[in-house]
């Protein structure tokens, strides 16, 4: 295909997203449907990826291409760039195919230079306003372009308002930045050793380059990388003609969304600032105004702005982030796309485009991203707790989070990595500052408003934010905040309510969240499309109860492990483990046995109705003993003092003795699973027991039971016949006991890459099939989960030698390959053979849809991951039915 | 097929060995020939298999066609069985597929009751020969049938001997056995509770019976096990005439083998006993003597012998194992069977009978079992060597072995699982003490020939043994033995060597084998045959040398951190490791690059103009770092030290630190392999620049090097294209240093599953692919070996969870299904990729069949393997030629 490199603006259309970028398709389409969008044309991704491949070099033919395109521009402006009457200014803006707000970098007010500046004072009649563009221009073609960084400028202007006992920018006079711009040109040529260019064409040229650029910048990687994007895709880069909100009082620019992108209410909501360019915005450098202010200071603007979204969002079919320019009374659109927003308002949106007819459910399910369910469910402040509410900032984004204080990005990244919760804490966040985000629980910021840069990250990813918290008075050397009188330093805890805006002192009780009316909907169609069950890992009643209520069809894992490390059982298990003789333990055995009874019964009376897989115990003895090295130090502390007890001594060594002849190399590859049930049947026996006889005991209370039995770590088919004949055994002795049939059916764990292999082997004795993709993506890499991630996992996502962590998100090629060939092979040897997940990629939504393409009955997940697997089990369906629509929140 | 399930001995064949079984067939193929066999019938395996299929039932038609077959074989000996004037007497022995010396029962005398016996007599005129038989015809039935334990027969003849002053059992006469008779019968009736059976035709059905069950009997299923033989195959039963070689001294009996059954040599080798019974030869309760003996005293006899034997040897084209008896001046062939030998004699005897033209050199290479050859190779005592020797007995199988003294079959056993070497010494043995036999280096009898049962085994088993060493006073009850004045007790240490019969104190020095020229000679054809290359594993040039003096054609697996642990580089490697920073890091790696280069330079010296591939550094860290156990003690014990000097606290604490920060959960799933060489990449970089340096040097001195740079455990692509882009730095770099082009190639192991499932991708950067099938077995199977062979995994193959230790041979269903999925996927990316495979597996007969079949270009394996190698695979490409024809070892 014949890519253009350079296209009009009025040529443009939304299906052309991959060429134009999402900012370039929407300025393109808004064109085209007789929008007031000022005019200027896109280059291309294709001459982006073009520039990259040929070594970062613009081909003489793209720069004549440009040129044509300018002339049209020129044109339609009735301007001409360079003109010193009445010259054209452009903005040079990045626009990449996947947005990411504020990554790239930007050039306003291109085009000036010291002869068109004074044409615009003249023709203006306003030099103040012109000196202040200049001024502006310069300082962001030296950042952006030309690599200058930007506290040299921003000192300058520093240095002439105190001269003139100045306190804001616009106390500044025309005389002041004409000044100005002189230190900034001489700056310039001091920095990079020529001039300031004074050519608008080379100006232009640079400037392209230079958004070209930014796509590989630090940033910019790191964002593509937390949000999964691809590094090939490169970024367009438009050139429109420059409007001005800093015209004087009858000039504007806002930002708004077509619904509140926190609670989805529709409703306009945004800001704007009289007398700014849109970087003022954006940037939280001034506190805007509240758009609804808009009605009351510009009637008419106000009522042609609302009209306009209401037609773009039913033209997009989705709530819309627009930006707008009012220039001396006359609105121009500058932008639109889908809007970020909330889980919340993602889902409140979907249902009410759809109850409003504007979108189908199968194109609802598509509009909530699984994973932002997490910020629905997860947990909120205890209403009835009492707070100790320090300050009250703009509720930015909802949540709450306890954490300690870090007013450091780095240090929040670092602290996060070694296990600690963190809130961190900035006078206002900048792109920089992401890697700091990603890491803490939550952000505030004493500047800003609610839609400046750390409010809409913070949102992205579902964490709680506060915005233009002006109370907290934050000295970042000193690494504390003061409001008041109290001081929070660095370490202190602090907890957050992105809900109220509230920052609160120390840690406090959170509650479960309640789900609302949209929400239950929206999964109710999730479960009208979806085709995977969906179950859930729980242990105990609570956690199967709160799994239900999420809309859980059946435990798909249950631990019996768990069960043993309750505090009050530990001296049991110990004891069972032990034991010297067969009767000993059989002794222990029999004490654990109601217990573990009870365990069952309560989950049975819960599940009632239900399957309920229950997994024999697992992990080796060793794990319920006391740590090796805990106690060799004691024993050796103990044998050194002469006036130790001998009895205890003694005590100590034979335990000693005995966890170390329990002591394993490689736990993880050990006696552990059903090698456990093999060489110790009478454990096993116990739980078996203890399962059918509370399911019986169930069943008289008249609830419905299906236990389905686990045989844990299964290798070779012969282990898990030996197994199976002695759940059949214990079985029939209950079941003749109690007089019940008791219906079950006896599975196995896939979680070694031998069963995998020889599942046409192993399904031959099994009536189903869990993936423990845990313990798979372990064997499969040959990776022991607890060491890799400390030691060599980081590196590897951080230089790309994996893609992507294979413990969070399935790794297809590699173990998915497994869990395929292991479907197929079981199945093809009993067709009737139950096939699910229970690793934690049962919860996450990329796996999950490889768990719908393999074509497993069921995923199961932790309680609160459910409703994010049925919607993602929704969207894999919908995905198989039908092509994406090419609008939605990738615009 | 309708298999039958009783047929004359006249009509059976060779080539029905798998319903004959091995004995069966070769009566009925010796009949056919004419030769003088006593006339009888087979039951054959069908019947067996039908019966316990059936749940352990002989049909009424089975017993129709019992009937009908000794009816033939009464008229052919023109006697009947139970007439009371000429009673036919028949023995009743077990046939099997494949033999099993000694491991099934056995009835001889069958037919004799209370008024047989008196015919008997009368016939012969010899009342004592009569009464003998019918007691030891009641013995084994009661032994064999009836279950009742020996011991209860013996002590009645030890009564009546006392009583007559009798020490031999010969000097009883036949009253005595009339009144032993008399006691076996009511000892019979009170044990069972029913008289001694008096109905012949009763007797053998109950003797059939019993030797189809001792199919199943203990000692038969651990000779199955270590022999590796189905349990599914069931045994046939002959029903023969039976002849005495107990009729008086014109009579006897004797075993023999047509060559030296120990050296190979051309010669008739065996033993005789006049006026004795079979049994009494085998057990080696009496010292039999050497056949040649009987040239002298039955001359006639002796030559008609040797002519049957030469004859046997044609027909059957190999070395055989016959048994005869004489009867009263006339000789009969009870048997005859491939004859078991030792590894020396197989060579000698498979090249023999090529040079002799019986056989070709494709049949030769057959004849050989190449896990035998270990027995060639392994060491023999230096003959410089002062040796205290304490005995001689019979050189029964010969090489020499040192261990510890034990007297019990459990106890070595024990011994051995816990890692000791063991001799087992006992007066003599019996099936009851394979697993000892099993588990000792090597066995010493005071008793028996060398056709006795510990000398048979043990041959088999390729162990040294010494049999009738009767200076040894044996006690078991004291467990020890005295010769002379020296008295041996339990765990003292002796040497054995079983190619002299010398018992020898204390352990002794052991050299290498020289290989006889029959050994090259077969190893010379299978080269011809062979198509895998056969290479070592080898980490120094001694090795190397002697891997290239046994036929490698490379180096499959150089490992450098052996070369990290030779004790002066310990410290080095340390400093290496504990460097804070890695300018300290480098300035050890420095010291160390000259002493690795001179490593590489010697093996390149030994290996000129073969392949080396040399693996990158393997182990985590922490293996060269003290044990934090130890260390922790230490620490805990100086920390409690009031004196302990506060310097050597301080570093012990940064020491334990360290070791601490290295630990890992699961060291085999760690970092390790080329994980290191990523994040610590210069530990690489010095090796790869030694590496290179020493091949530019040896290439100085006009070595022709061929280094395979080969990556460990690679499971993404990424890691080897990251890696293969560090060794081409370090090659270009030394290459232009060194002025010269050095010749090399770049791939990996494959030793996780995941590379082999992703073998498409990881080949486009690979040269070769390297099996490592300790590890891919390891990962496949989620086994630590370490842990599992002490834990669980002697349990698993003990009670047959799987059938083989996939340690010791390759896993061809899982393990195996990867290795040809690597290799298929590897070469579909890359046509000319070369694959190997370096765990032990390569040097296993049954896994290099495997490869040869999966077709992989080469196995590694460790020097004293490759003999083994190079036959195994001479026998893999062989089969894949010709079926094995039907003679042979398992005849």
């Amino acid at each position: 295909m014949n890519r253009p490199f350079v296209i009009p603006f009025h040529e443009g259309r939304l299906k052309m997203k991959d060429l134009l970028g999402g900012k370039g398709a929407n300025l393109g389409e808004m064109t085209r449907a007789g929008l007031p969008v000022p005019p200027g044309f896109t280059i291309t991704t294709a001459a982006c990826l073009e520039y990259f491949e040929a070594g970062r070099i613009l081909t003489e033919e793209r720069k004549r291409e440009i040129a044509m395109a300018l002339s049209g521009l020129e044109q339609e402006a009735g301007k001409k760039l360079g003109d010193p009457r009445d010259p054209l200014l452009v903005s040079v803006r990045s626009g990449s195919v996947i947005s990411m707000p504020g990554m790239m970098d930007t050039v306003l007010n291109l085009g000036l230079n010291d002869e068109t500046v004074e044409g615009l004072a003249g023709l203006t009649d306003d030099p103040r306003f012109a000196y202040d563009c200049y001024r502006r221009f310069i300082q962001m073609f030296g950042d952006v372009v030309l690599g200058m960084a930007p506290y040299r400028f921003e000192e300058t202007i520093e240095v002439r308002k105190e001269e003139r006992g100045a306190t804001s920018d616009t106390e500044l006079s025309a005389e002041d930045w004409k000044w100005v711009i002189e230190r900034f040109k001489e700056e310039v040529e001091r920095e990079t050793g020529n001039p300031f260019p004074q050519d608008p064409v080379d100006q232009l040229h640079r400037a392209v380059l230079a958004v070209f650029d930014s796509w590989h910048n630090q940033r910019a990687r790191i964002y593509r990388k937390v949000h999964k994007i691809s590094d090939g895709l490169g970024t367009a880069v438009n050139v429109q003609m420059m409007v001005f909100g800093n015209a004087g009082d009858d000039s504007g620019t806002g930002v708004a969304f077509t619904r509140n992108p926190s609670t989805g209410e529709k409703a306009l909501y945004g800001e704007y600032l009289i007398n700014a360019q849109g970087e003022d915005v954006v940037a939280g450098i001034r506190t805007p105004e509240p758009i609804a202010a808009l009605a009351s200071r510009m009637p008419g603007i106000y009522e042609q702005f609302r009209s306009i979204c209401r037609r773009l969002e039913n033209h997009y079919r989705d709530m819309q982030d627009i930006e707008f320019t009012v220039e001396r009374g006359k609105l121009y659109i500058l932008q639109t796309r889908s809007g970020k927003r909330t889980a919340h308002a993602a889902v409140k949106v979907a249902v009410d485009l759809v109850n409003e007819e504007i979108i189908d459910r199968e194109t609802a399910l598509t509009r909530v991203d699984p994973e932002q369910l997490d910020q629905i469910l997860h947990r909120r402040i205890d209403p009835e707790a009492e707070l100790d509410v320090l300050a009250k900032g703009l509720p930015a984004s909802p949540g709450a989070a306890s954490g300690r204080v870090v007013f450091d990005a780095d240090i929040a990244e670092r602290l996060s990595h070694e296990g600690q919760k963190v809130i961190l804490i900035r006078p206002e966040t900048t792109p920089e500052d992401i890697h700091g985000i990603v890491a803490a629980r939550g952000v505030v910021t004493s500047r800003g408003g609610m839609t400046s840069h750390a409010a809409v990250v913070a949102r992205g990813m579902g964490k709680p934010c506060i915005c233009g918290c002006g109370e907290m008075e934050i000295n970042l050397k000193q690494k504390e905040f003061r409001v008041a009188e109290t001081v929070i330093r660095e370490g202190d805890e602090i907890s957050i309510d992105g809900g109220t805006g509230h920052v609160i002192s120390g840690s406090v009780p959170l509650i479960d969240p309640e789900l609302s009316e949209e929400f239950q909907l929206l999964l109710k169609w999730a479960d009208e499309y979806r085709r995977l069950a969906v179950r859930t890992n729980a242990d105990n009643p609570a956690d199967a109860a709160k799994a239900r209520e999420f809309g859980a069809e059946g435990i798909g894992l249950c631990r019996t492990e768990h069960m043993f490390m309750e505090a009050d059982r530990v001296p049991l298990v110990q004891a069972m483990i032990l034991a010297e003789t067969v009767e000993e333990r059989q002794k222990a055995l029999e004490k654990l046995l109601p217990l573990q009874k009870e365990d069952f019964r309560g989950i049975f009376r819960t599940m009632d109705d239900l399957p309920v897989t229950v997994r024999l115990l697992d992990p080796p003895l060793h794990e319920f003993l006391p740590d090796m090295e805990e106690l060799l130090t004691e024993w050796t502390r103990l044998s050194m003092n002469p006036d130790a007890d001998p009895q205890e001594l003694r005590e100590k060594e034979q335990l000693l003795r005995k966890v170390r002849s329990l002591h394993e190399m490689n736990p993880m590859l050990g006696h552990r699973g059903c090698r456990l049930g093999l060489i110790h049947p009478e454990i096993y026996v116990m739980q078996l027991k203890a399962l059918f006889q509370a399911a019986a005991e169930a069943m008289a209370e008249g609830v419905t039971v299906e236990p389905e039995i686990m045989i844990p770590l299964v290798g070779h088919v012969n282990e898990l016949k030996e197994m199976r004949k002695l759940v059949d055994e214990v079985a029939s002795e209950v079941q003749e006991e109690s007089g019940r049939a008791i219906p079950y059916t006896v599975g196995t764990m896939i979680e070694v890459p031998r069963a995998a292999l020889t599942a046409d082997e192993i399904a031959s004795v099994a009536d189903f099939f869990s993936f423990g993709t845990n313990d798979l993506t372990q064997t499969t890499f040959g990776y022991s989960r607890d060491d890799a991630e400390g030691k060599f996992l980081h590196h590897y996502i951080d230089h790309k030698v994996l893609p992507e962590n294979p413990f969070v998100t399935l790794d297809t090629d590699g173990v998915g390959k497994l869990v395929s060939m292991g479907v197929e092979l079981g199945r093809k040897s009993k067709s009737g053979l139950k096939t699910g997940i229970c690793g934690e990629h049962g919860g996450e939504k990329q796996s999950i849809r490889f768990c719908h393409q393999t074509g497993l009955d069921y995923v199961s997940c932790s309680p609160f991951r459910i409703p994010l697997a049925r919607l993602a089990a929704a969207q894999a369906a919908v995905a198989e039915r039908k092509e994406p629509e090419p609008v939605g929140e990738s615009v």
